[in-house]
Parts: C-alpha cells; sequence; structure tokens
C-alpha cells in the first residue's frame, strides 16, 4: 500500500473539509490509502512511514497557523536533521478569509509550508490550473480556498471549492505511487 | 515640490490605468506632483531626481514583467551599488488575470518588485485593509487588479478597481512630504 | 517620546542579543525609547501604545518560530481586524543556522513577519546594503545572523554581527520620530 | 531516451558553470541526456519535447535575470494557457553576489522560477540538504553559487560549488526517468 498522511490545522472547519477531500482523492487510485491528522499528534514515526507527506493550514496573517508551525519546528525539524524522509512525495492547501483581490497571504503561507517540504527533501506536486475546480479554489501551489463573506465573517466552502483537492489527492498519490521504490537522491 | 515617479509597463492598458490613478492620488496632496513613466525610458537620473519610487507591473506566470525587470537590471542596480537613493520612499501596484482562488503569483510578483525597492533602501509604504476599495483591488503590499474574466479573455478594470490605487499615491505622497529633510539612514 | 517595542523569541539566546543590540540603537536617538518584551508576554495595549513594532525570530525550516506565530495569530490578526495600529513604523530581524549557500530560509520567514506588518498597515524600514555590519549580518528586509557552524551546533552572533542590529535599532527610532503626529492612511 | 533541458542565462559565467554542472549529472544516468541553451533560444516546441525543464538565473536585486524573464513571459506563458507541458519535471539554480548574511534576494528569485514551474503544472525536484557540496552552493529550492568577493567584483565559482549543481542534475535525471510515462495529472 502506499501511504498519505495529511496533517492539518483548522479554525472554523474549512481546512478539515479540504483534508478530507484530498484523503477522498487519494483513495480513488488502486493500493493507495490516506492518514488525516491534526498537527498536534503527529510524531517522527508518522513522517518515517508515510509515502507522501501533505500539509493543509488555515492562513493567519499571510503565515502558517502556530499549530502547524509548532509541529514543523518541534516534528519536522527533527526529520530535517537527520535526512529521516528524504525522496517522499510533499503537497500542501490552504484556506483563508482572502480579504482583498489577491488572497491575503495565501501565496506566501503556502510557500512556508513548501520551505519545509523542500527542506525535507521531498518531491513536489503542485496544482495545474487545467486541474477540475481550480478556477473555483486553485492556486499553483495547490488548492486554495477562501472561506470568508466580504465582511471577513467566515461562510464555510461550498462543494465546489473541494473538486481541486480531490483531484489534489488523487495526483499526489499517484505520483507516490509511481516514485515508490526508485532512489532519486543519494 | 515632492516629486512621485510612477514606473510601469503594461500589455492591455489595465497596468496604465492603475499608474494615472496613483498620480490622481499623488495630485491630491498639497505641493506634490507625480510623474508617470514606461519602465524603458527611466534614466538612473529620473531616479535620483524623485522623492518617491513607486513601480507597477502586469503578472506573469508569477512574477515581473521582463520589461520591468530589464529597468531594475540595468538601471535600479546600479542606483543599489552606488546607494544612490537610500532613504527614499518606495511603493508597489501590480494587475493581472489572477486566475484561480488567489491571485496568480500576484504576492512574489509584488515582493519581487519590494525586494528591489528594499535593497534601494525605500522606506516602505503597505496597503492598510481599511484603505477604500482594498476589497475590490487590494493586498497588503499593494493595489492588486484583477483584469480577467473567467475563460482569460482581458477584461480591463472597473472604475471601483481603480479607488485603492488613488488612495495609495495620496499615502505615498504624505509619506514622501512627511519625511523629506529627515535623515532615516547613515 | 517615541516607543520601540522589540517583540521577539530566542532559542540559543542570538535573537535575544540582536534584541538587544536593537533596543541600543534606538536609545541613541533623542526622545526616543525601546522595550523588549518575549512574544508570550505582548498584549493588544502594548501595540497600540508603541510608535514602533519591531519582530524577531529565529528561522525554523524556512519560517517563523511558533511562539513568534502564536503572538501573531491570537494578539497581531486582533489589531489587523480592527485597524488598531494603522500607520506606525515596523521592521524585522531574524537570526539562524542559515546552512548552505544562501541562508535557509531566511527570507521567507523575514517576509512572514512583514506580512503581517504589511497587514497591520505599518510603514516598512528595511536594511540598505551601506548600513555599518551589513557584511557580517545583513539582508535587505533587515539584519540577519547566521549563529551556527558549519556542523549546524550553535555557536552563537559574534560582535560585528550585532552592528547592523544596532544601526537598524535607530533607523527605526528616526523613522518613527519624523512620522509621529502625520497622518498617512486613512 | 529521457531528455532535459536547461534553460539560463549567464552574467559573467558563473551560471553557465553550474547549467553544465547539471548537464554533467544528468548524463550520470542512464539513457538520459541533456541539452543546454540559453533562455533567447528556446522556443515552445523545446518545451515540449523534453522531459525535465530546468531554469537556471543569475540573481539581480532579488529577481530573475530579464532575460530569463523575457523567456517566461513570451515562450512558457504560451504553454501554461495550453496545458502543453503539465506533468514533465522541473527544478532550478541560481549564481549571485549575495552580499550579506543571507543570499540577497535568492530566495525569491528562485521561487521566481519556481512560480513559472509550478504553474506549468511540473513536479519540482528539490535540493536536500544531504546533497554533497550542499554547505558551498547549496539551498533547499535548488543550488545556489555565491559568486563575488566581499567587495562585490565577481570572482566565479570554485569547483566545489559546482559539486551541488551535478548532483542535482542527477536527481532531476531520475526524477524524470522515474515518472516517464506516469499520468500523475489530468
Amino acid at each position: 500500500m502506499v501511504k498519505v498522511l495529511i496533517v492539518y490545522a483548522s479554525d472554523h472547519g474549512s481546512v478539515e473539509k479540504m483534508a478530507n477531500a484530498v484523503a477522498e482523492g487519494v483513495k480513488k487510485v488502486a493500493d493507495c490509502e490516506a492518514e488525516i491528522r491534526k498537527a498536534e499528534n503527529v510524531k517522527m514515526d508518522d513522517l518515517v512511514s508515510c509515502d507522501a507527506l501533505v500539509l493543509g493550514t488555515p492562513v493567519h496573517m499571510g503565515s502558517i497557523d502556530w499549530r502547524v508551525k509548532k509541529f514543523i519546528d518541534t516534528v519536522c525539524s527533527g526529520a530535517w536533521m537527520q535526512d529521516k524522509i528524504v525522496g517522499k512525495v510533499g503537497a500542501v492547501f490552504a484556506s483563508g478569509a482572502g480579504y482583498g483581490g489577491g488572497g491575503g497571504g495565501c501565496e506566501l503561507t503556502m510557500l512556508a509550508l513548501l520551505n519545509n517540504i523542500a527542506e525535507l527533501g521531498l518531491i513536489i506536486v503542485p496544482l495545474p490550473k487545467g486541474t477540475p475546480g481550480y478556477q473555483a479554489a486553485g492556486l499553483q501551489w495547490g488548492p486554495y480556498g477562501r472561506a470568508h463573506a466580504d465582511d471577513l465573517s467566515p461562510k464555510g466552502l461550498s462543494d465546489d471549492q473541494l473538486v481541486s483537492s480531490k483531484h489534489h489527492g488523487t495526483h499526489i498519490a499517484r505520483a507516490a505511487k509511481a516514485l515508490k521504490g526508485s532512489t532519486i537522491f543519494g
């Protein structure tokens, strides 16, 4: 089996919905399974035993939720020091209020997750613009869902904002399956 | 007089419209004037003689238009080498298709401009979310206008997408005026 | 009096040293005072009562220390929602292992702090390359000190790596003083 | 055969040296060939016919050389519009003066290249810290060589600064070979 580990934090449930959608997409690929975990419950062994690591976060002031950051600082940094999970597959997703014409810091937030993923030595799966659902909730770095109304009150994600996350999960599982057993680095 | 120099490139006219709106906002401040220039027509002397430098660009594949980049590589880099314009005021704006839930690379594009502005040693004026027009065309780094339809064909900017640019111009002029004559660095 | 608030987290003492050096530079400017606080001890009132906010962090896996991030998520985000501190002055600094030819994620880390600062509507003071000490510990976004040996063991910061931080403090105090009483936004 | 296309611009020869080193690393993998091209000489057909695209650039004021940007704006953007090269492999490298404690904008420069690569839908190969030569010329996003002396005069790259580029080429070729024939997206 190919195992995709999805690690996330969520405030109002939107990132959690996206995590579930990514997992759903993973399971569409034969011989692939998904495990979803809150950031505070993930240990080094979980990183070592997966084939792909997917990180999801709310966007807060243009960077990662502090709970996801605590996981990165205290768990991932150890894996980095010891080159523990080099060569696995990595990917990201996020949700935020996204006030304004852009996404309110979603790019730098997803790049902060990707910084961690690149340092860990993971092969990165982006989100091509032709992915179904991209227009509703896509960014080149991964699915990004705007989950707030114009007055900044949370309104959650609609079904069409979850489509790109499902496809992202499928892409990640396929990449992890195609690369499993290959030695890319070292 | 306080002089604000606005340097830009434009493909379909949207960035040019924003440049004009920034200039309009500058002129609302007493004793402040704006000069608008296409990137290919700006020389070192223009940088030296202004009090504030504002850079505007279309977003292409998540980074600066090559014409603006050529100006930065060939003109700004010389000002950097010689510490020629340290302590002036700097700001940015951009327009793009912005396909997807975020802004299609608008953050990294504006940060590429700001990288140049920080290296030149300019005091940076951001765009606070309370600025009128922010919801229609705002990002924390400056005004950002989405100028394309869902099928990616250019549709231009509406009047309400130019409001934040006008206010940005006013903010920049006020900051340049307040700081004129002060020695912040060195 | 012009008040500069310096908020930081530190693992091995390097960021703390830089915070002290920034404060020292602030105090060189007449009528300016500095207050240094650990991130977990800062409240909204502290933000409201200062004239300049300076944020310092260790670099962990290419982004902000989680304790600084918790402060941003739980305290700064409230100031953003209510547009509480728009128009003050903001700046950043960081320290990290910086393994490799670049700085190991120092740019994205400092930009994550600056994302918060831009969203809060603060006028940003960068670090011009002509600043004394820049070559030893400078980056365009602010002072950056590499504090680890080649084998990644912490070795602390030398005196010449603190020079740019002192000057940064002086620049920030001068900018806050020059802008105090001016209305730039709104 | 697996074909790796290396596209670059160079001012003083350092990026060109790195391009040659990447190509050398590619050729160490059985059934893999490398083609090196200056950015101004690359056409859409070249992108379509390769299995992996590697982009290299000098760092100028914290972003891509304008010649590489012109290639991205005028050639890559067309491939993006038509989803022409989705699912191939992508990677980056850079060289710069890197004045100061960090890398003088190398992160944002490499991320600007990666923004293009992610938008094109390419699977991204980073540079793990355990790669030989990382300490001399490595960054998580790819090899980064500092090529200037402390007074900013160009001094070129030493042999040990080319080691990480060779290994990067080998990694990229292996990833392209492992993924060739797989359908990850769509």
